[in-house]
């Protein structure tokens, strides 16, 4: 039967990790999880409070843009962290930022478009829009420069760009000026900009600036995944410009119906559970001061900029050129799983390394007491 | 700011009908909805209960694919509905049979490739097919064919074949032998068949026939949505062919992650359910029974045969050339909310109107009496 060349994506090749400490685990051995995306912890409890009760009800499809208090409590948020007034028929509640990325790319592009974008960056970034027949552009970015792109990097020949701050692998944020830096290049020259901001709430030195402090005239993308610890529930949102509310309504009644019913019920409820995200924040601060200190002990100590989110990118070109094997070195010898940079950037990810710190407190000194003792002995 | 031209998919026009259904509520008038394309009830108990239990556990991400009991679980369906041995495998859990369409065209289909479908049916097929750049073909089926389309119909050059049985609007299905000889037709000229199976469960007089019983080599997307009652839930599967695996694995490891983590534990709770589900199904068989007797009393008397779904779809050009204002008039004078067919066909549907009978029996005999009195007044 037919495959189309679209569909010929890039595997992950993070999942031989995964499937190799799964089978570790299976096999007996104890394994400290550095390689995962996502929170430890689960949704918040009034959350899930809210969701128990709400079970009496149908729940049957919601409007396609989300339940009106939903996008309304949403649209709170941004007076509540950035200070932005946002009128909620902006907001379109989305099947986690997957959909959203989903939306602003058929409501932005046409096959054959290109659309920029940071290496290193979320692999799926990329992926998602081969699938949809555009051209993912890299710009190399470097330590030096936060792994973030700067406005002379951008190619004038695109019709998009795609920002994230802080950023995955790198855990790198943009101050306000760079974002706005970037938001008037690609203005200035017809570029659309999306702008990824799912780590939002996950910062430890200063605040994380959304890219509607500097225009309206951009598509903002979150979820409740990160701050509020909810990936599984596959519930986000996003921002749009209002000339494309009605494009991107359209699209969402057609490409999802709507998004879960019972996500959009434990979402709104999380939006009033600030305290508990506030407390996995405070154990993610206490995990990443760890990181901080036990890293560089261990040996890792060329790291980006630790700003945000629960990543810490690490230059291992000292240690290999072959981060794939050298993660199956570090799991097999120390116990501790690890993502290789490759997925992130194929040109130059197979000399990093990635760490996550999102699990709790005793896993992470464990990990690290694990990192240094086999690299004291390697 | 840039649009692009696949973003401008069709609008919903009974979104109108919807809108006024609900004015017409919010002033105080009470309305019977037989424009609903979903169950009045919501999902099993045996589902709510068993999330309200799973609420204790973190609910992360899952593996793309979903989780292995519910995909077993799913294969199972297959030899107890229709006698097949199906490797669980083959089957992949996807937000809706919405994201199951994202995943079988991404993965069969190019940009500016054809795809044939039956009008009138399912609008979000071709709205899906336009936002991923794909061509919609149309073909013109009659009521004397059940609104199914005939293999002499199939185009030449097309690259896919969109089959549904039962249809929507229709509920029309296609026996065993129409649906073998589309099948082959398609498979002789290298056209791949995507078969929308989501209203299987729901038949009156035969059972429904699934693709899978002609052929391996086909995509079959089905859902919880229906049968199983859990429309906001955003669950459903498809069975793809071996060949097809790991290209459908990467692109909703890319495009989705994984569907919801909840829906999916309820969704196989309500595998357990099916007295539950068979109740509904009753129900419905009741209804069906009223409007099959109550529709040609009040004048709808060129129906297409009821075979499956909780749809019944009348030819109404004796009575208006323009639907749209007609169920207007229905909705306005009757307090009675039908769906025009205009969404299902732009060629045809000015003439045809679709009624559901997926609410309760009080609901339908009400509906009746009221759009029989209208008509005798009109």
């Amino acid at each position: 039967m037919r495959q189309s060349r679209r569909g010929q994506v890039d595997p992950f090749i993070v999942m031989d990790v995964m499937e190799a400490a799964r089978a570790a685990e299976a096999a007996g051995r104890h394994i400290i999880h550095m390689e995962v995306g996502q929170p430890g912890t689960g949704a918040p409890a009034g959350a899930r409070a809210a969701l128990a009760t709400a079970l009496e009800q149908p729940l049957g499809y919601t409007v396609a843009l989300g339940l009106p208090e939903l996008r309304q409590g949403i649209a709170d948020l941004y007076r509540r962290w950035y200070g932005v007034d946002l009128d909620p028929a902006r907001v379109v509640v989305t099947p986690g930022s997957s959909g959203a990325f989903i939306l602003a790319f058929s409501a932005l592009f046409d096959a054959g478009d290109r659309v920029a974008l940071g290496a290193p960056g979320y692999p799926s970034y990329r992926q998602i829009m081969r699938a949809m027949s555009l051209e993912p552009v890299s710009i190399p970015t470097t330590l030096e420069n936060r792994f973030q792109p700067l406005p002379d990097d951008l190619p004038g020949d695109v019709q998009g760009l795609m920002l994230a701050s802080p950023g995955n692998p790198s855990g790198t944020m943009l101050t306000l000026d760079a974002l706005g830096g970037l938001i008037d290049r690609a203005q200035a020259q017809g570029t659309a900009v999306i702008s990824d901001e799912i780590y939002h709430g996950l910062s430890y030195d200063r605040p994380c600036h959304s890219a509607l402090e500097i225009s309206d005239d951009v598509f903002v993308v979150n979820s409740f995944s990160k701050y509020f610890s909810m990936t599984g529930w596959r519930i986000g949102w996003m921002v749009v410009p209002e000339t494309h509310l009605r494009t991107i309504e359209r699209l969402a009644q057609n490409l999802f119906i709507c998004p879960p019913h019972v996500s959009q019920v434990a979402a709104l409820a999380a939006l009033d559970c600030e305290d508990e995200a506030q407390a996995n924040l405070a154990t993610y601060a206490e995990n990443r001061r760890l990181m901080l200190d036990g890293l560089p002990k261990a040996g890792f100590d060329r790291i980006a900029p630790p700003d945000g989110a629960f990543y810490i990118y690490a230059d291992v070109s000292a240690l290999t050129d072959d981060s794939v094997a050298f993660a199956a070195e570090i799991l097999d010898k120390a116990g501790v799983a690890v993502t290789p940079g490759v997925d992130f950037d194929a040109d130059r990810g197979h000399r990093m390394l990635r760490f996550s710190y999102a699990r709790s407190t005793a896993e992470i000194a464990e990990g690290l007491a694990r990192l240094q003792a086999f690299m004291t002995a390697r």
